[in-house]
């Protein structure tokens, strides 16, 4: 099954956009950090350094400004993400997030997911609404 | 099952159990409005003005700077939320929300109430660590 998650988001398509391809913009609302601009076909390695963690992903597909598609992992087998960016009007974009190949069973998998989704779209709003980029980091699991 | 989510706020207990008790600043985070202050064994009445909604929460126990714990509606078979406030140091607190209850294959439900306590956290972090008031009321249910 797929876990979606969305949010409003009040700045253009293209500014959400480019939180997600720019790595000096990442460690703002997300991730610590992005190895490289984020492309079609790039490996990124994404690091996480409060946790002390660091993944690779794939980009396959960066439609500018509409469409961001990646899959956890190198190696070809990880879940997809589809982050899709739809214009509300010109001023406001919903931001659309699906991750897709869950096991229904597997529900402490998707609350985690979910959690997780949630999380960073809060923070992305917060950054790119009023530039704050403190939140991040701070939840805990228990 | 019991559906837990935990976040790190900046600020020290007693300011955080404020936020929710006092009906001046639930606006600010979560619910537009709540009723009246809240007090063990009181009915109040959280209106949601965005969605149109409103619906009542009986408070089952407020221990001050600790612990807050209330049920979802007023006919006493809601599922209860646990709110315990837990002093990381003077200056900071883990916030460990656990609402309990939950049908282990009710997905959707878990997942929307996993939604809503991780978007809540967030807002009420930003909120009461940097005055931030406009990020509630923007998740999107597709």
């Amino acid at each position: 099954m797929d876990n979606r998650t969305q949010i409003t988001v009040k700045k253009p398509p293209e500014d959400v956009f480019e939180a997600f391809a720019d790595p000096s913009q990442i460690g703002k609302f997300w991730f610590s950090s992005s190895s490289e601009r984020w492309t079609p076909g790039g490996v990124v390695t994404l690091r996480y350094d409060e946790y002390g963690a660091e993944g690779a992903i794939r980009i396959l597909e960066m439609v500018p400004a509409e469409r961001i598609v990646f899959q956890w992992g190198s190696d070809g087998d990880g879940r997809v993400v589809t982050v899709r960016l739809v214009p509300i009007d010109s001023q406001i974009t919903l931001v659309d997030i699906t991750e897709g190949g869950f096991q229904p069973d597997h529900v402490h998998e998707l609350l985690d997911n979910k959690e997780g989704w949630t999380y960073m779209l809060t923070c992305l709003k917060a950054y790119l609404e009023l530039g704050v980029t403190t939140l991040r980091a701070s939840l805990v699991h228990g």
